[in-house]
């Protein structure tokens, strides 16, 4: 390791809106060493998610917030480089809520564990094989409680865990019609990931007439990745006890005002339906269940995904900047290091 | 019956807003004579619900909208005065669907079925017993799945719907706040009815901080009857895994603008919320058990109601108007006739 140093991003300010550079802080610090039962880590992936925005607000939340001028947390995979820990070994790959910094140093009681490298590329438990996976078949699996054949629709569909809905939709039978902001992503949509219907939400126009034209007979369960505008014209074509999964609503996250709700809510009584939000770290028990699924699915060419690469933890603000300009294209990663 | 008429209220024109008396039309026509396999039954008491405003707009709904210039529909209690149908006889107290009007002819098949005068006043059919009690049950043991001394908050609590949904969450073990808009309905609520905490929502300033205040610990089940600002103070004070009963949204019945959604939405997914909507019609196969729970509350001296009653079928459309008023202390009635 010689005269390398590490580096981390730490929360510098809060943002106010949409996060600018400003608001995060590079520091070098010296690379730690392992102690007695530690690992050293090099990480050489981490994970940029919409919900980091919220932990960088000073509230009562599911999760603590990020303090100011502490290292930011989120999901990375990297390798083991030194061990004084029996069941850690050199070259291990090992994912870990680590991220935002270049090296680490673990007794394997925060939640680290050990991945099989062979299974997909290692970044993919960053995202197909990881959270975002996890999150896509809990909340259709468990929280949406989705029939075969029934009427989906996912916003974001594109993204890093709208995809995955896309497809273990597709792979249960369903009926998929999914949301994009660009003409590429609804191509890839149906093209690549072959849903029924792609829309671009920002040319389709109205986007609830939209989506009665591709979905006329309403839709069963809406998968919420967006909120806000999205989430007012699923509510106008919610089927009879239709079930909305509440995963995330991106179209608040950098709001400076109180966002609108939707008008219609009372859809919800009319129409028997359930909202039912959810948080992923609370059903892990899902977690052998989605591997050995998700792994059979990609073994039989059943689920495919893209990741947008930023390189070097110096961009790891500016990738988070990007994810709410809809600029990645599937999963946002940072690659911090080489294999 | 000699000379006697019936008499109907029919809708004339869709309200805009407020329903006002021109909205309403009433209409003498004569008393119908039962035909074969047909009884004619002399109506009582009619009830008056929030719900019948919303079937008074022509728009694509759980039931089809009022027609204009056609009789209204609602829930009534009444005497069979002549019957050419076995099961059914003169005396006998029947409940139905046939509201609106003072005399009706049924052969059964509308839902027009027998009650038991003997258990409470028969017009408790269209109250306790009734649609508002089942309502309360369904909403509170199966939409809300409530346990045992989980903590309750009731908006409109004092209405015919909650009322009943406070005294079963008491009778659970439960600690219950409720909303009403007079301090004399407030009174009524923890004096006796006996729930714990009542919030007068129109003198106590923010309702959020208001709720926080009785509720330091947070609510498990919100059963909602109003929506908009209510619905967003129950968000700001929902524990985890909390469950919103989307009973209804009186709030909004008589909105001319789109509706404000609550902007805190996002709730719902940070506190892993599930809001539930309903229609009690689709819950009857629970009516059995309703009725042996509510008979036991009632004499066990566990269950208690009030009622506001207007006298007279010309008055039936004062008593919906003054239902949007708030001026109903409880289960608010029109009695047709003497029995």
């Amino acid at each position: 390791m010689g005269t390398e140093k590490n580096r981390d991003i730490r929360l510098k300010s809060r943002p106010v809106g949409l996060p600018t550079r400003s608001d995060f802080e590079l520091v070098e610090t010296d690379i730690p060493s392992p102690g007695l039962g530690q690992v050293l880590v090099r990480n050489l992936f981490m994970s940029v998610d919409p919900y980091m925005r919220g932990r960088m607000m000073d509230r009562k939340s599911y999760v603590p917030p990020f303090q100011i001028g502490e290292v930011l947390q989120g999901g990375a995979v990297g390798k083991v480089v030194a061990s004084n820990n029996g069941p850690f070994q050199v070259g291990d790959t090992v994912m870990s809520f680590s991220g935002w910094r270049e090296w680490y140093v673990s007794d394997g009681s925060d939640m680290m564990q050990k991945v099989d490298a062979t299974v997909a590329p290692i970044q993919s438990y960053l995202g197909a094989l990881g959270m975002p996976g996890l999150t896509a078949y809990v909340g259709l699996t468990r929280i949406g409680e989705l029939k075969d054949e029934e009427r989906v629709f996912v916003s974001a569909a594109s993204g890093a865990v709208g995809a995955i809905a896309c497809q273990i939709a597709k792979n249960k039978g369903c009926r998929v019609v999914g949301s994009a902001g660009s003409d590429e992503k609804c191509a890839y949509l149906t093209d690549e990931l072959h849903i029924d219907q792609a829309i671009n939400y920002r040319t389709c126009g109205n986007l609830s007439l939209a989506l009665s034209d591709v979905m006329q007979s309403g839709i069963d369960v809406y998968f919420d990745n967006v909120g806000g505008g999205h989430l007012t014209a699923a509510l106008d074509n919610m089927r009879q006890f239709g079930r909305i999964v509440a995963c995330g609503m991106i179209e608040n996250y950098n709001a400076t005002e109180p966002p609108k709700g939707p008008h219609n809510l009372m859809n919800i009584v009319g129409q028997s339906l359930t909202m039912r939000g959810f948080i992923v770290s609370n059903h892990y028990d899902l977690m052998e269940r989605f591997r050995q699924d998700m792994s059979a699915w990609i073994a039989a060419g059943k689920m495919t995904w893209r990741e947008t690469v930023y390189d070097g933890i110096e961009h790891a603000p500016d990738a988070l900047i990007a994810l709410f300009h809809g600029l990645n294209f599937g999963k946002m990663l940072v690659k911090l290091g080489e294999a």
